[in-house]
């Protein structure tokens, strides 16, 4: 793969190449200043892909011949066969685990190597973190309001940046939380379970019982094949007069499409509710469906709502369900699962657990994969290191300045087990202990300095690449996704909630706090 | 490519070949029900790479074995045969050219094919449409803020949902007006222009003069090379002494790295002013290596500006700039292109033109490819029509009502030349006359009836896949591009303004009026 660059990399890596400082040492971070969402936390992903992307970094011929022919006239040649032996392999990265918390301002990447590879890596990195970060942690927030059970879909492919947009949507969206995704290729690319279901169009494209073909049905314990129309319209009779519906009031096209759907797939039969009237059309077609289905064996597997009120359609569906269940005697039949889509927010959740809504699944589509509460995480990739001197781009914002050189970086944690600050110390600091109190200075506070005694202490990144060599194997997307639950499960409740939370401390050690003092003077 | 499917779609596609369904011909439509961003157009796009991927349209092995996998036990095997077959080899497509103005519910797109086929397509097209569209709008509306002289640039690929996203941000940003992208790949695969700049980082790695090298440089027209640091270090004393600068004041390593630019790029050399203090470091040093490599017979082709006020610091820059043009008498030093970036709006390119700035060029990233005005055009896919009869989906909301049937669609235009009305008539009906007048009904507003005499009439679709054939070639995107500009300026003033537009008006001939009324009420 052509490294993912913006063209200033190239016209850098040919002013340091001319310059005889391609092969520096050097040391980039790669962070966020800022908790996407007015939340105090965020999670950390795409760093696999990153890593991946590391290891394929060359230029072919191809790509040569093209930079030559954008960049200036007077480059040199030598430069474009120096150009052709770039690799990764003298690379460094540390990083935090894929799927972990992780908090403005602290490093969830660490690059080191020669200074023209490093600054050339800053768009593939920032590519490949920023927005799979941002929806991660979005499908987080959707996970926590959802709480544990409920199930998450996310349905997003047709509103993502184009079809790979749409795969890093399904992939990430898994990782913070989402159950299924409706994206087939996605499922065939990465293993996350798929889910279907009935569309409006197939609903619409029958107008009467007479197009249902073939019509018959062989019990699921085996036996006479029934006539699975006629089956359904003496259910649908039954079911009007239990519900108080005159019986040539449901869509007759819609029930067609339903019979047909059940011809098809017996044991997963679902129906979506709202192409004509939830109440009037598609509820009693479903029933009446599903409870021809019963009488041959098969239990119906759910429904879908897509318009309208979907708490209060929950509320009435469900006490329909259980109406059909009690008098027609058919236990399973009350709990049939409840999914609903259309346009679903993070309010839109809230309003249903607030509502009582009995909702059981949720599809969740635009507001998922394009983040619109802020559709950008705003990485950043900064130079921190040259030559064993620490860097600093002055700034009058002091959120935007960077920490300097090198880092080690720990969370601290308290007695309850919850973190409570990461902390920033030069790379040669000795590791801070458990239990003994320290001075740290807090960012985001003028550099107030304050104690603290951490009860337990985690050293944040791991290596995974030294000089171009893997060091650790990077954990499957299943695994990533549990140790973002585990991650988010050890925040305490006042940095999870999403709404005014308490903001998580970041902070530097006196060392770190001083080298930034004195860059900062320095360079004023 | 196997296709971009949801999965309900090949569970539906199972339940249409069981049900012998699969191969009834039919029709559909892909539109989106409001203009984004407020506006009166939105500029469609995207249609180029949906006709090609529906050449593309076809199941692999691998894709027909993870599909077993997925869809339920009891579907058929002779299903999956069939499926192996599947292709676009029936489609027909038409599609208003791409880079056209469209209006909301006019279809961008219309399909025809076995009934099978039209409904698997609809998450590709939506998806390669439905964001191409949103960021070629959004593109268009940052072209008409700037006005036809100021220079567009994208910068947007660390910001959009991965390498794909940020390929189709750069190709569509191009095609709505900008003139050039940062992404290097974009510029490769589709021959978008790329510029490039110095970055903070490259100037952030020197920390003093002599780091400088090589440090000769020859005058273009061949002579003596010169000592360009010694050189700018006598400039920058007398372009501090013009300014009233001390001049040790200048950062050293800021002027060591435009110095070493320079080297390498004397014939491109361009500055970035605000690593340290634009108007105490950044802009004195500019002037000096830029006046150093006049003296060597050289011209520096830009400065750029990446924090604060950035109208204000462009006027101060032109008016450094225009006196030192003055007192060194280097007549084009005055008119030195100021570029500028940073989180660039809409807004900010209002306040830029509103404060009478002095800026030449732009670059927009995260506004422009997360469209965070509306990250999402919300484009639908509807069935219109099966086995002759057409389809409509009926729901309370009128916005949300599909015109049934397969239609042909015109844009009128009146007098000046302007497009006043979008016209879909039923595919049977004669075109309208050019200066005859007859009744339409204008959609969104509950069929209002009302009299139109176009001076002019444009059938709005081609016929560009005619059984799977192609029968038109398709543009080259710079021909888009210049489609979308010419199709932006016959927009009429009134419809064309970003900001409260007069909406545009779509309606339906006499006939389709009726049948929409027809089946109406039919569903109800």
């Amino acid at each position: 793969m052509a490294p993912l660059a913006d063209l200033y990399h190239l016209t850098m890596a040919y002013a340091l190449w001319r310059t005889g400082r391609h092969r520096d040492p050097a040391a980039a971070e790669l962070f966020f200043r800022r908790e996407p969402f007015g939340a105090a936390f965020a999670v950390g992903a795409g760093l696999g892909q990153a890593l991946r992307s590391l290891g394929a970094l060359r230029f072919s011929a191809a790509d040569i011949a093209y930079l030559r022919s954008v960049l200036p006239s007077t480059t040199e040649d030598a430069f474009f066969d120096y150009l052709s032996t770039v690799d990764a392999s003298e690379v460094t990265v540390t990083s935090v685990p894929e799927g972990s918390v992780v908090f403005s301002r602290v490093p969830l990447l660490q690059v080191k190597g020669p200074l023209l590879v490093v600054q050339l890596l800053e768009t593939t990195l920032l590519c490949l973190v920023s927005y799979a970060s941002l929806v991660a942690t979005n499908a987080a927030r959707f996970r926590l309001l959802a709480g544990p059970e409920m199930k998450l879909m996310e349905l997003g492919l047709r509103r993502a940046q184009g079809p790979d947009g749409g795969l890093s949507a399904s992939k990430y969206s898994y990782i913070g939380g989402f159950d299924y995704t409706s994206n087939v290729l996605a499922g065939k690319l990465y293993g996350i379970p798929v889910r279907g279901t009935v569309a409006h169009s197939f609903i619409m494209s029958f107008r009467s019982m007479e197009e249902v073909q073939p019509r018959v049905l062989s019990p699921l314990a085996g036996g006479e094949p029934m006539d699975l129309p006629s089956l359904a319209e003496s259910w649908l009779q039954r079911v009007c007069e239990l519900l108080g519906i005159p019986s040539d009031k449901p869509n007759r096209g819609e029930l067609a499409a339903f019979v047909s759907y059940a011809i098809a797939f017996p044991q997963d039969f679902q129906g979506l509710l709202d192409t004509y009237c939830v109440m009037r059309s598609g509820l009693p077609n479903f029933c009446a469906v599903a409870l021809a289905l019963h009488q041959l064996g098969y239990r119906a597997i759910g429904v879908r709502l897509d318009s309208g009120d979907l708490s209060q359609q929950s509320k009435e569906t469900r006490r329909v369900l259980r109406a059909c269940s009690a008098h027609f005697q058919v236990p399973w039949f009350g709990s049939i699962p409840i999914a609903v889509s259309n346009d679903i927010s993070e309010r839109s959740l809230e309003d249903f657990i607030r509502e009582e809504s009995e909702i059981d699944m949720v599809g969740v589509g635009t507001n998922l994969v394009t983040c619109p509460l802020q559709p950008s995480l705003g990485c950043v990739y900064k130079l921190v290191e040259v030559n064993g001197s620490p860097c600093l781009k002055f700034t009058e914002e002091e959120e935007k300045m960077t920490i300097p050189g090198t880092k080690a970086i720990y969370r601290l944690y308290d007695d309850s087990g919850h973190p409570f600050m990461d902390l920033m110390a030069l790379e040669n600091e000795p590791s801070p202990s458990v239990g003994q109190e320290f001075v740290v200075h807090i960012l985001g506070r003028r550099g107030e300095a304050t104690k603290v005694r951490p009860s337990a202490v985690e050293p944040l990144h791991r290596m995974y690449l030294r000089d171009g060599q893997a060091c650790e194997e990077l954990p499957s997307l299943q695994e990533v996704r549990s140790h973002a639950q585990a991650s988010l499960n050890l925040l305490s409740p006042v940095h999870r909630q999403l709404h005014d939370p308490e903001p998580y401390l970041v902070a530097v050690t006196e060392k770190l706090h001083l080298l930034l003092a004195e860059l900062q003077h320095a360079s004023q």
